[in-house]
């Protein structure tokens, strides 16, 4: 097994990654009783073997099954995890675990940062997405009509528990989804790391266990030290927003064909070649790293080109993104393979030409 | 001006307290815009004024005004907050400002912690009650059908500005709620305290801006150090559950009758009445206690009984309040006045007989 922290202080955590965990919770899940959250394609495959594995380490437990995704990740849903807490008097030392993906940590540790105004949160990330990259950090939230992750908060869980073996079940698409956050990490800060991928991709599509195991390690392993360093994205320069590589490009593809149409990841690889193209225009990668961005997604099997919006509807939609600051677009971009920045300065003619350049 | 300082570290912030505040805010209300939350009583007496004055210090501003009333303290008034937010863009850097009482600083500072996961926060108390209380220490939050204040969050505002002028609009039933308030403090922590206000009620209700002020300044100050000392109400003895005393009662009051039905300050009054008559029933106070206590509340012209909900339903609803731990009911009780202690271990005979004691 390997075991992660993520050093926030009093709020530092681990993240345990291994094969098999589901049914060998480490000793930090014990409670007296927890409340699990999940959706109705993850409960019946894993939610008897949590219950059996919390039981073994002493709790009573209760669940919340909520319909599966990204257009359930909406008040309806947060309230029935509520009314759920309040039914069963859920108190404030009682531990909300998420057993699903991104939607559901989400939804759950927003859940939990908002419930009796705090309550402990444990994630069971079930997804490639989830176990590389949304478990981790304290993100939570749900989205608005008018935005996604428009209304949440920042509250750290007390533990990361990812079993590998959970992704034997994963669909092809959401295993590419999660793909795109892995390729991420190599492209904002670990060259190596992207060149691994290069090297091993294949290994991957084909699900090879230690192949799997060792990108989720190489990217939580990223996303804790950029978390422990500005946990709350706050740092002017670099910091966490790097970590939004094509978020901003992707959030206007999501929000522009509606919740779910498009997985998470799948807006990501699109509006990160959003970016690199951007990069591109400006002077920063040539053609060469284009072309080894575009192959990744590509072996990944993930689409490299947007859907056809319009601009002005992209811009628009791009301006209600959390990444605008008084009014200026700040876009991450690439300086090199393996190194971004957040950029103000990208001139409005240079954006346009790289979201036609790459929708349709 | 009295000026206080809630002591945070990077959190820290100030407490200003004078009469005319309103037309001249202090630096620290300076942004280049903000979004004002406040209600459609307060709206024709103070919302033009804040504005002028948010303008002399150089911010643009926007208003959302929702309808006045706990009944309003809900999913409904946030969700609103929430669409005024994206609709005029706002991003994680445009301060929300709360202009009005409990009602209007828990909703907007909910909305504050939430909105893009938190945004800067201003509170500008215009009632007794938040000036001595809801506005300093960072409780936000919403009722939900099952429970009062049961979503929420902790979120600090950056400023607190209580214009005692604003007193003199405010119904005398809303005085006395506020003075509810301002008597905790002295039976909890203040026993100089409380016996100036056995000296002072009646100026008090006389509406003497010198009196008022300095009760103001003087409950400000007593919850400034319990809130430094344990913000986040993790104490595991005494701490910040302290100022709770009444709560756990009053609360099964107020959604018991509904909110809105009963003022809150009303039904801590009621419900402190039912706190101080159980520490009697556990020999802490002596008769002389429990009249010198009710005869403060009576001067305030609050209520010293609850209504008539049948005792099984207090306990019911007492069950579901957030002061419940692990299954056990821990109750602020006043060790004698101006001491109060958290105390799980009253018999519910002895519970069950105080409130039918101070019930119907």
């Amino acid at each position: 097994m390997t075991s992660l922290t993520v050093g926030l202080g009093q709020r530092s955590y681990q993240i345990h990654i291994a094969s098999g965990l589901l049914d060998k919770l480490p000793e930090q899940a014990s409670a007296r009783r927890v409340t699990i959250v999940t959706n109705e394609v993850v409960a019946p495959l894993y939610l008897d073997r949590l219950v059996n594995s919390l039981e073994k380490v002493g709790a009573g437990t209760t669940a919340v099954v909520l319909p599966d995704g990204e257009a359930h990740k909406n008040w309806e849903s947060l309230n029935r995890i509520y009314d759920h807490l309040l039914a069963s008097r859920c108190d404030r030392t009682t531990p909300i675990v998420a057993l699903g993906g991104g939607v559901i940590g989400d939804l759950a540790g927003f859940a939990a940062a908002s419930y009796q105004r705090g309550v402990p949160f444990i994630q069971v990330p079930t997804t490639l997405l989830s176990q590389v990259d949304s478990s981790v950090g304290g993100k939570t939230g749900i989205n608005h009509p008018r935005g996604k992750n428009m209304i949440g908060a920042f509250w750290q869980p007390r533990l990361v528990v990812a079993d590998t073996d959970t992704l034997n079940t994963l669909p092809d698409r959401e295993l590419s989804a999660g793909l795109a956050e892995v390729i991420k990490y190599g492209l904002i800060r670990d060259l190596p790391f992207l060149e691994w991928l290069e090297a091993n991709m294949g290994r991957l599509m084909a699900r090879e266990g230690d192949a799997l195991a060792y990108a989720i390690e190489r990217s939580c392993a990223n996303k804790a030290e950029v978390v422990a360093d500005d946990e709350l994205e706050t740092a002017k320069e670099g910091g966490r927003a790097l970590l939004n590589l094509g978020h901003t490009f992707g959030h206007a593809i999501e929000t522009g064909m509606g919740y779910g149409e498009w997985l998470h990841g799948e807006a990501v690889a699109a509006g990160t070649m959003m970016a690199v193209d951007l990069s591109r225009r400006l002077g920063w990668l040539g053609d060469v790293d284009v072309e080894r961005a575009q192959r990744l997604f590509e072996r990944a099997k993930l689409p490299i080109r947007g859907p056809a919006l319009g601009t002005d509807r992209y811009l628009d939609l791009m301006g209600h993104d959390k990444k605008v600051i008084a009014g200026q677009m700040r876009l991450v971009l690439l300086r090199k393979l393996g190194e971004a920045a957040t950029w103000a300065e990208a001139p409005q003619t240079e954006i346009r030409a790289a979201i036609e350049a790459c929708c349709g």
